[in-house]
């Protein structure tokens, strides 16, 4: 058992500017007291499952072994889809099963359960708000002690999306994608920075936008004023960057924009 | 005594821009350092009353016995209006007496006081920030061990403001309005879904802005693309919807605009 | 010791929209389980400074004694700039080495240290967010026990940057600066309210923007309305202020805009 009770992460797309996440703090609080909450982010765009799975990915490894990650991005909330529990490398992943948790499934060992036990949420399940009824109070029944398996049965079919990985459009040709863009503006890729930038490649060049960028950056600050440059972020994939400016704001790009870089 | 420390709730129109919530923490953690904080929410718009009602009435019931809220919505800061500390349900809110605290106020057993007490405030009382000077320290008095009546003497007449409910305006009409506008862009009525939405009635049409809706949908998910409906939201009321797309935009129409429905 | 386990206050420039924030407080978890989180602020303009140092003196003295303030605002990340441990006043600082801690460091007494020993930092150090890999565990380190003298050696040129003061232009005038504005639309300034209020002064007029203001109140709420004010803002500074509206609107100034008053 962790030292000063379980640790609960939230990710969502609820944004803050509602009462959800703060009402589901409430059901935690009520349900196993002991437990610590932090907000790992809730402004993952409406809907988006990907940016969503990219920043869980992104997120985990720096949370301690036991940790129990609620992520609620959930188009299909009050239909049939399932409540999923996943354990995988020691840690705990409670949602939605609609293929938010693609990646912790696909390692070693991962099981799947639906939660079914209706002791594990709340007595009235609405159809519209499953974070506050099911997600939140399942997570603190696990943190206040409940086993896994109390849960619900194991399911050999959860949900999983295709791979957040680039695709290969030829020998030396791959289209990434923008998975996320921070608040500097920096346009965050699919692309694992240790395969695509140098010393892995001699160089590269990127197209995004309108715009080709092929200068690579070992820090923000070392590259010149007012250039797009490319740099390994600490997503540990590949990001488009200006110095003191927003790279998004330039290109004009989105989330899901595509990224096509040629390396060699 | 609950377990883990007392849980003070904070509901403000500070937003979380500014360093002001964070500092009433400070406050708090230096007077109850064992008290757990959560934030419900600190995007009520500015000044917003009747938002700030709405939302602590839909989050109230989600949060254990014994739970201290603090709300800040105060425009009268620096006048003569009281600080208030509202026993009810189980529960403690602590804030300015500006009517805020009108429900928790009607029900059976509610106590009022003002908090005059000069040892559950900081030593320096300012005439534009009670929410550190005197609401968080009261709370985190009340946290640390202090009784309510500790606080100050009963008040027979805190401010109470006209109900939140809708108005009945013929037979078969009401008039609601928007409470709150949630990041989906769903418009939440204060029309009790309970009364007003099947099997209650029979069928109901909504008027906002331009648009009249009569499609009820039971989960977001269940509803055609591009469509509005109406839907039995997780604050127990109607709210006006869209799937995967954002009802507000779609009508153009604010917090406070007036929802017109006729049920048969 | 504190009660309850050490206190860590974080403020940035991260924002709230990505994991950031989430991600050092994962790391916290890991090393300190025992510690407490708490949110200054995280909506620092990005690279502002100034501004961050202004926010940190204006919640300082309301955070117990003992915290630990994880700063970070920092452009030269990636690059030869240190890592600071500051101790000033009972409470911590760190972050990087540029002038952020000039306050803390004003302090009689004040040490400070480069953070070098890599037992306090993640085995791998990125070059992209030292906020993670280099700040947070420092922090969760000293929450956890270390001294900071285990952080690394004294030093005795930390940056530091001009005062966040006014500047006298004449026997009657002064320059100041908007440091921060606030979500209702004050515009918080760097100058002294004990100094530049009566009773101090007889009288003040400010410039900023097109606007020249001379009234004073004591209360947002005793103001007229649709009228500029200054009033003692609860950073103990003047602010210039609207009833119920935005100043910063009303007068289309930014972060950074010189004010300029002149008292009698």
């Amino acid at each position: 058992m962790m030292r000063g009770g379980r640790l609960i992460a939230l990710l969502t797309d609820f944004g803050l500017q509602d009462h959800f996440v703060g009402v589901m703090k409430g059901v935690i609080a009520g349900i196993a007291p002991a437990a610590r909450v932090v907000d790992v982010c809730h402004e993952v765009q409406p809907q988006e499952l990907d940016q969503a799975r990219f920043l869980l990915r992104a997120s985990r490894p720096w949370f301690p072994k036991g940790t129990i990650f609620v992520c609620v991005v959930d188009p299909g909330v009050g239909t049939e889809r399932r409540a999923l529990c996943v354990e995988a490398g020691g840690q705990v992943f409670i949602g939605p099963d609609n293929g938010l948790f693609t990646e912790p499934l696909a390692e070693k060992g991962a099981k799947a359960r639906a939660i079914t036990n209706p002791q594990a949420m709340l007595p009235d399940v609405s159809r519209t708000f499953h974070g506050r009824d099911v997600f939140a109070p399942a997570a603190a029944h696990i943190a206040a002690g409940l086993r896994p398996s109390q849960l619900g049965k194991l399911v050999r079919d959860p949900v999983r999306l295709p791979p957040l990985d680039p695709v290969r459009t030829g020998r030396r040709f791959w289209t990434g994608k923008v998975m996320h863009i921070d608040r500097f503006g920096n346009l965050i890729t699919n692309l694992p920075a240790q395969e695509f930038l140098p010393p892995a490649v001699r160089g590269i060049q990127a197209s995004a936008g309108f715009a080709r960028i092929s200068r690579v950056a070992d820090a923000y600050a070392a590259a010149p004023d007012g250039e797009l440059f490319l740099i390994a972020g600490s997503c540990g994939t590949v990001e488009i960057s200006m110095k003191q400016a927003s790279a998004a704001k330039k290109l004009g790009v989105a989330i899901g924009a595509p990224v096509e870089i040629e390396v060699w």
